[in-house]
């Protein structure tokens, strides 16, 4: 446990150390994006510089390597799909951030080109777990202690549920503060729930237990970064995550939910982020069939509540207490 | 686990049912407090009802009555404390804000009604778990999985520190939401810590299992409570909780310390309500010594950082981190 207790006031240390110097950096560099359809009334934001998420990949990836288990053989089964699937979709990320905000092209990546990575990062890290002996085709049912064995269609189900998870937290990253605090709090609901994997003996076979303590690390390190980035994040932001920022969280939430075999527990702890997403979903087809009817005000959701009249912070707070609800039951489903 | 989530569920929908109807009540009976000394520039505050904290009450005494783990004889020893202590304790914050807010009378109880009401709870509460079979006056130590016997000096100290932490909890209650969103988390992971008592084989003896069984239902409900009030209280507060609320919170926190033998685990999870009542102490003491200079430009510390020009959200964020950080700290030490 002093692994982990380390790993968070390293991962919190290390955003909040490289932050200041990591802003003025990127301010330097030009890197402020400019902000076209971001949002309502969001204009003043011109100017505060994208791709602040690289203190929170630094916190992640230092904090989880210098307190990895690294006595068990197999740890390495775990850490290394952790590091690659999050940092690899920060790099599809960090490409359309890069190309608007430094090289001036307000396009970034071309859609085919950002699918194309996502679909490579998916596909791999989904044969990967189908052929890992510690995770396999079956998944867990919550609140059921059941498992439902996918056969070989684990692969493309869960190759579409990563790409979704990814531009989920993609689409979350509106406002100010609002996707870190979500995931402050839903990874440190993971870390729980690893914790839990790890030491209840009913839960014993519910996944690879020093799998977990290797995930427990790995999520303990995200909620500190977190917390650490939230120092410059929270309203009014010195600096934003970017893509950069939102697909490393969405790719490290996904990538520990299947490494679980707990993919399902996504939709109680990352309910926000996919809310996000089905809004965006439903207001496009039903403008679509309606001819130009709209459910929302705005998508995604978020921007729906800031039209109506809700603040950023108040946005937030409301985000943060439906998110510590859902993880709550997301902790307790393990238990059932 | 259905309980502790009927119980969650139940407790958020109860605060959020009730609020509408208690603020327009608190409203029309005026009691709204007058603001005074409660912090810079708040003046604008004015009017807005205290005593919301009653929302709370109701939640986490409905909620955890409703879904009380009733088959366990023993099961009375748990709650029927919590409950008590939590409820004088807002009794006495309760007759302290009646009297300002509808008798008008600015002064409130004196210190030594407020004391005297706080002495007889506290005093009462030490005895009873000195007695108590399930508890006795043998306290854990974290991180270091070893017992302290206070023997007869139980009392006193716990005595003291029921009346430093309900107060402690009084203090912070300065900012909107900052204190619901502190609560918040700590009544989660106190939430988190009954879980491990109650399911990890090593744990066992650590606390009485059915108790920390009844207190895992009534530390959620009493999260789902702070959830649920933080709808109306977060910036701009539609009420506050007024010391109702806060010494309802800070009673119990204290309560479900006690009972599990972790006392000594208040110092991580409600460390920011602590550190409100030292830097008062502080601020005191200073200021006597030097004959009128002081450390902090005000205190209690949340405005000394207002002072320093951070706003009430950023501050609620702040805290939030801190506590979130610590929390998942003191989960991690009964583990070890």
């Amino acid at each position: 446990m002093f692994r982990l207790i380390g790993a968070l006031l390293l991962s919190v240390a290390i955003a909040l150390v490289t932050g200041p110097k990591l802003i003025a950096y990127l301010k330097k560099l030009h890197f402020g994006q400019t902000i076209y359809e971001l949002g309502p009334a969001h204009q003043q934001k011109q100017g505060t510089p994208v791709m602040g998420g690289l203190m929170m990949a630094a916190g992640i990836v230092i904090a989880s390597l210098v307190f990895h288990p690294a006595k068990w053989d197999g740890a390495w089964d775990f850490i290394f799909p952790l590091l690659a699937v999050s940092l690899l979709s920060m790099a599809v990320g960090f490409a359309d951030d890069y190309i608007k905000a430094v090289k001036k092209r307000h396009d970034g990546l071309s859609p085919w080109q950002k699918i194309a990575g996502q679909v490579i990062v998916a596909v791999g890290f989904s044969v990967y777990c189908y052929f890992s002996p510690a995770v396999g085709s079956r998944i867990r049912i919550p609140f059921f202690a059941v498992e439902w064995d996918l056969g070989i269609f684990y692969i493309p189900v869960m190759a579409l549920l990563t790409i979704f998870i990814v531009n989920s937290s993609n689409l979350q990253d509106g406002l100010d503060g609002l996707l870190g605090t979500v995931t402050a709090v839903g990874s440190s609901a993971w870390t729980v729930i690893c914790l839990l994997l790890m030491t209840v003996p009913a839960l014993a076979g519910t996944a690879d237990r020093n799998g977990a303590e290797v995930t427990a690390v790995f999520m303990i390190s995200m909620a500190g970064a977190c917390v650490g980035f939230l120092r410059y994040n929270r309203y009014p932001a010195k600096t934003f995550m970017g893509d950069t920022g939102s697909m490393l969280l969405g790719g490290g939430m996904v990538a520990a939910a299947m490494l679980l075999r707990q993919p399902l527990l996504l939709i109680l702890i990352f309910f926000t982020p996919i809310m996000s997403s089905v809004s965006v979903i439903m207001q496009r087809y039903y403008f679509k069939l309606t001819h130009g009817k709209r459910i929302f005000l705005m998508s995604p959701i978020h921007h729906h509540f800031e039209k109506k009249g809700y603040s950023e912070t108040q946005i937030v707070s409301m985000y943060a207490g439906v998110t510590l609800v859902l993880s709550l039951i997301a902790v307790l489903s393990i238990l059932m």
